[in-house]
């Protein structure tokens, strides 16, 4: 029988927002959010409709107490009907504890610039493809139907604070090296926020070229320079339907300097709508989850315009303009 | 002999930014900046390669003492060589006494919503198209060669905060009308910040179709729901070739309650540059013109995320692009 707590998760939409504040967000404030506090965010998320959430990181406790019970925060999620329970590892060793957690999605970083992928995961590029094969092999060992989803997200995939611009080359010989060690998907992450609206189209279109347009739907982008809901904008043109976003914008880059801001999920979601797109997720109880991260972490800055203007008067979000059409 | 204060404000250019903020920023904050100020930052702007600037409004000081002398502004402005100096007016009242100051484009709004139409300027429709059509006449009456551009605005295009979705018949016949008292061009402004990337795309290319794409360049789009630069993208995919902003994103509609905030000239001057075209405009210089606003509207918010974060490293604008490739 159906949680009545939950909306159907399962139902037609358009486009998947996924939600990592409770992964990129809590990771890159100071404050320590209780592990009860992250999970009602996680139900309260998924409540409005959410389907899928990055709900932490499998990395050390001593490295990021933020994001310590990433276990118990997995188990959790998983008792939500229909959602897609999603975490970040650093290595092969964080896959297997989140395999044994009952991840169903894993996205490990690589990132492209090696000058930024030494600094932030202390790694050659060589070592990080190392470990996706050693995640790829752990995952097929699993019986069908339990192996989570393995992404390979390709960090500063638009410019690195350290490095500036990377060859397409590069990025697109490290996506081949992903997916050639076992991903089943890879995705570009704008990192620094360099990114703009032509050079998502652009390198979308190369990446979709190099590995298939089914391994490229999603993409990671911040709002560091503003433009990330109109880097949005031309990932959909460029046919993605998974875009990464944070409640009240929680997170960036701490290993990138002056970097910082994801895409608000709020004002995504009404983005979305108001195009048409339907998101599966109501926009006012999505806005009252930004309570539980005003409580949790007092004096953190939460961003967007939506939760503060509210939406247009006579609006009608795609939803329901599509159940009417129904 | 060219002025060595200024850039070639002549040379080819792919976008034009206008800046709105010495008129439409002003007149939503309190706070009164000295005229000397005013003329100040006109001259900055135009130094960082601006090349057209609403400088203020003619209505009576009474209504808004903040563009109380206006017509001083407009003569020094017109000192600028390549400058575009471009006034907003209510009424034929204002417009003539644009045309005595010596503006070279002059703007006159009309709020597709009849309710803010009467709330915001006290007139019907009818009336105001009443008004443009005398402000035609007496452009005609001047003689060739003098003739200010003449451009209606269509507030709340995009829906009002008082009547919500304005129906497209009633935007179209009002365009028409405009055009058929007399206006070079018409131009739609969300007032209200209700735009998405669709409407804009659709609406754009309702009215075009509807008085011809000549007819149709700019647009006037608010940042109040945080889609401000992707709503521009969408112009600039249905063709437009001008853009409002306003630095440090000062100002909105001060009669749509819970409706502020311009797009920041600063960052769409990076997504543009960013996207490989050419403003003309110098990032750096630009940024540096807040400094103006922040001693003169102490206390009064600047926006932006640009001024900020910096550009990326390495970031070569798209004027430099293609002076290197020329």
């Amino acid at each position: 029988m159906a949680d009545p707590s939950f909306p159907d998760l399962t139902s037609p939409i358009d486009i998947l927002v996924s939600e990592v504040g409770p992964r990129d967000g809590l990771q890159n404030v100071k404050a320590v959010m209780p592990i009860e506090a992250r999970k009602a965010w996680i139900s309260a998320e998924a409540a409005a409709g959410v389907r899928e959430i990055e709900v932490g990181s499998f990395v050390p406790a001593k490295l990021l107490p933020q994001l310590e019970g990433t276990a118990e925060v997995v188990a959790h999620a998983r008792t939500i009907p229909g959602l897609t329970v999603a975490v970040l590892v650093p290595n092969a060793r964080g896959a297997r504890d989140a395999i044994a957690a009952g991840a169903q999605k894993i996205t490990l970083p690589l990132s492209v610039s090696e000058t930024h992928s030494l600094r932030n995961l202390r790694r050659t590029h060589e070592q990080v493809i190392a470990e996706a094969a050693e995640i790829a092999a752990a995952i097929a060992a699993l019986p069908a139907g339990e192996r989570p989803h393995f992404e390979g997200s390709l960090s500063t995939a638009f410019g690195c604070t350290l490095e500036g611009a990377i060859p397409d080359a590069q990025i697109l010989r490290l996506a081949e090296a992903l997916m050639a060690a076992g991903c089943d998907e890879v995705g570009l992450a704008d990192t620094s926020g360099y990114a703009d609206p032509v050079s998502v189209r652009r390198l979308i279109g190369l990446l979709r070229g190099a590995v298939g347009e089914a391994a490229v739907q999603g993409i990671h982008l911040h709002n560091t320079r503003g433009l990330g809901l109109a880097n949005v904008l031309a990932a959909l043109d460029a046919g993605l339907t998974t875009v990464d976003s944070s409640l009240g914008g929680l997170g960036g880059c701490p290993f990138a300097p002056g970097a910082s801001g994801n895409i608000v999920t709020e004002d995504l979601v009404f983005m979305l709508e108001a195009m048409g797109l339907r998101t599966g997720i109501d926009i006012g109880r999505l806005s009252a989850v930004r309570s539980i991260l005003a409580q949790h972490l007092p004096g953190e800055p939460l961003y967007g315009f939506l939760p503060d203007a509210g939406v247009p008067l006579g609006f009608q979000p795609a939803g329901a303009r599509k159940t009417e059409a129904a």
